[in-house]
């Protein structure tokens, strides 16, 4: 029987009293290691860190903190070659997406650790200026931003065990807030491996980071109303979530990222051939294919005008074809597996569902792995579809099949594009490909309100921009509506989610206090 | 039969087909009006307001709307006199507490339209600086927020008909959002007759403001995944409103200011009759009894040292004692009625059960009303309660009476004051009272995360200070836990719950446009 890892929880190491869940490899399929949280105490465990953690951690300045910060990514570094191994055993992934999971993690650490750093020996933040209250100076309003008095409950993602965490703990330590992670069980390993490693070190206050493994069961049930949970993941779970008492009755803040059928638009005016044109292939092909779709960032839909829809099939789907799937151990791999055959059936799945309603511009369906068992792995080509008729097609805004897929869709005018756009509901990224920086700053303000994050591509960055679906510390992640209505990262705004605002109201004199 | 109130919804006025609800004169007992909803088509009040209403208010910048706003400040200066004569029919105040509710209201849509000019001609606004995403400066990341492409639905409460709409409408119409609201039953003729004269006089694009009296049924079904719902009132409806599937899939964002068990606060080392200890009594009789103690802001505990339990006591129950109650047309008379039968019940059956872990410091139960019926007048004089025990009794920090009551508690130290504090699970306010600042500013930082606002009073601004429980436009309003963790208010940051924030990542030449 495979080894049952431990949660650290109320500031020490505990196995689950049950038999456990097995841990896959999804490309050779053997079992890895088993999670078990049955029979822990979490009210105990919460306690702990609301009332023992938090403390020690508000003791300390945001500067203080942020070189705990930094003593954690050196932990992190110097087991960094242990994580490559076990993300490509459990998450089946190519050294290129492991680095985006792990070394992604270690750089978002990194950046809170130094904006630690620039916030210096405080342990508050003011908001503003004093505001007079009145015709006399003497009396005025100071707004305060003070760290919660609880703790922060993570409920995260199969997609990004190791990025997924630190994206979230580092704002959260550097406000002083305790953590405690509950990863998705398919690849917890990971994530169970990293706040092992850290806990050992002994470089965080005790209780200051957790982690349960296995069943989310009466997770919710200890929050208090000045914790704080954050959650990615399926829309599905995100409304149990908000609809548990200690959110609907306790106040308890809530911060979502669910699914996004997120766009990629290259705007009028635009040759095929163009250098803006062939921006948008190599990043919709870069995007389909990275973390093998795996991305709540990733590119869904590829909106083109009509009159380069063709071209642009041709092209993508010439790009794909070059994708080598299978064992990412083997190193002309380029594409790894899905997580999981959960993941593989409801790959499949979506995939046929969208079929109905479009044509296949690529098919990697029937792509053979490389060095991989076709009935063991969970390996997937990319499949680009298309539909040359954008309005009629209701699915293809609103089905996200969570794998290498995307749709290319035609549109008139910039307009119809940006009705189309909107059809998503709410996304977090939307990606523009263009050479008229007028036209491009134009349509970022139109798309704006319905995404967390407008990624502008133009011939000037082409070796410069960041990637559409990269997730940069110093910009917002999250998005309104289907996409759930959260806001992570973003610099020192990520802190927010973590401080209660308060007015102070006072004779100058007091305020002069508050600094 | 009384006068059928009309609803103005679509951009039109439209009476409910149904029988009607009475409003009643609280003192009086005379059915005054009756309002109703039924057969109203809110999916189509709720499209025309968003898809006409939201354009049209988007087309223009802050500085216009901030003009819209002065216009409507003019609108509602012009009928003052009726909104008084509504007042004290229907809510039963006195005219110094209809001026909260009224001049309140105005005073601050006035200072929302004054915001707006200072925003200028701009039709979103920047948050922050550009970030660099890597060494060259050529590819960085800008925030933004820009205005929500939905309605705004406020569902308020009936203590402030008048301020409670235009509170929450000033900032929602300066940042471009259409707005409808659903007043209480009991007060809503104020609601609805200021917005039937803001409709009439046709200063807002149609379907800027509507107006929905009587049942809320079914008035969340409409919501789509960018409107925004604001709510005034009790936790419980708070939870179902939270737990409404456009909350919970759709992502409509939620603000809630629910009950909260605030305090004031005399720091130690205050002498019985010291200037701290005489503003301390002086604010906590004022809080007790205006509006009859009915707002979401009022002292309900004080806290005293030990050692001036009795001489707190004796001087808060001397002020009770000048308080005249009664018909608020009556001159003599200081405080009005409450606004309902319902009300009156609530408060009884509060007071008795708060009676059997307290002692009556000063009991104001049997005051016969002046120039009332006390047989159908909604009239209760002040009562103040007290217990000895503070830390013993659950009660008094959980249970909040909506009136004239409050409870005085003593505390051994400032530590020990701080933890009773808390025990409110989170408040709107908490006042503090004393003489140096230095103690005061500790103390307001102490208790910042658990309150909206800290009103600390020292003797400088004795005839400075706005008051504990006055919500003023440039402070916060709002608080976390049991409070209902919204935020309201606040100058500029009112406008964030009606704003979408995004990053636009861009070459610097396109941010150029974003300006």
């Amino acid at each position: 029987m495979s080894q049952l890892l431990l949660n650290h929880l109320a500031g020490r190491s505990q196995a689950g009293s049950g038999a456990g869940t097995p841990l896959l490899d999804p490309v050779l399929g053997t079992e890895l290691a088993r999670v078990d949280a049955t029979g822990l105490d979490l009210a105990a465990g919460f306690a702990f860190a609301r009332e023992q953690a938090g403390p020690a951690l508000r003791a300390l300045t945001y500067a203080q903190r942020g070189a705990l910060l930094a003593a954690v990514v050196k932990v992190l570094q110097a087991n960094r070659d242990a994580y490559y191994e076990i993300s490509t055993a459990n998450s089946g992934t190519v050294k290129n997406d492991t680095a985006i999971d792990v070394d992604g993690g270690i750089y978002t650490l990194g950046t809170y650790a130094k904006l630690g750093e620039s916030l210096g020996e405080r342990r508050h933040l003011l908001d503003g200026e004093a505001a007079r209250l009145g015709k006399d100076p003497a009396f005025q309003s100071q707004h305060l931003m003070v760290p919660t008095r609880g703790v922060a409950l993570f409920i995260n993602a199969f997609n990004f065990p190791g990025w997924g965490l630190w994206e979230k703990a580092g704002p959260a330590l550097l406000s002083g807030v305790p953590v405690i992670v509950k990863p998705a069980t398919a690849t917890a390993w990971l994530t169970q491996r990293m706040v092992q490693d850290v806990v050992a070190a002994g470089v965080l206050p005790a209780g200051a980071l957790s982690v349960v493994c296995g069943s989310s069961a009466g997770l919710l049930d200890p929050l208090q109303p000045f914790d704080v949970v954050s959650f990615t993941g399926s829309a599905e779970t995100a409304a149990i979530i908000r609809s548990h008492p200690a959110v609907t009755h306790g106040s308890v803040r809530v911060n979502i990222e669910a699914d996004s059928i997120n766009s990629a638009l290259l705007l009028p005016g635009e040759a095929a051939g163009s250098e803006a044109f062939e921006l948008l292939v190599k990043e919709a092909a870069r995007e389909m294919t990275q973390k093998s779709g795996q991305k709540c960032t990733a590119i869904r839909r590829i909106f083109v005008p009509e009159a380069l829809y063709g071209a642009a099939a041709g092209a993508i789907a010439a790009r794909l074809a070059k994708t080598t799937v299978g064992n990412p151990r083997n190193e002309s791999v380029r594409m790894g597996s899905l997580v999981s055959r959960a993941q593989l059936a409801s790959v499949r799945e979506g995939l046929a569902a969208l079929k109905q309603h479009t044509e296949v511009l690529h098919d990697g369906a029937g792509q053979a792995p490389v060095d991989a068992d076709p009935a063991v792995a969970c390996c997937v080509g990319p499949t680009l579809l298309g539909a040359r008729d954008a309005d009629g097609n209701a699915l293809v805004h609103d089905l996200e099949v969570f794998g290498p897929v995307a749709t290319l869709l035609p549109y008139r005018d910039a307009a119809h594009a940006f009705a189309l756009v909107r059809r998503g509901q709410g996304s977090l990224v939307a990606s523009l490909y263009g050479s008229d920086a007028a036209a491009l700053g134009s349509a970022a303000l139109e798309l704006a309100d319905s995404h967390g994050r407008v990624h502008v591509v133009s011939p000037e960055v082409a070796a410069l921009h960041t990637g559409h679906g990269n997730v940069m510390p110093q910009s917002l992640h999250g998005g309104p509506g289907r996409a759930g209505g959260g806001e992570e990262l973003g610099g020192v705004r990520a802190l927010n989610f973590y401080h209660r605002r308060a007015a102070v109201q006072a004779a100058t004199a007091v305020l002069a206090h508050l600094n």
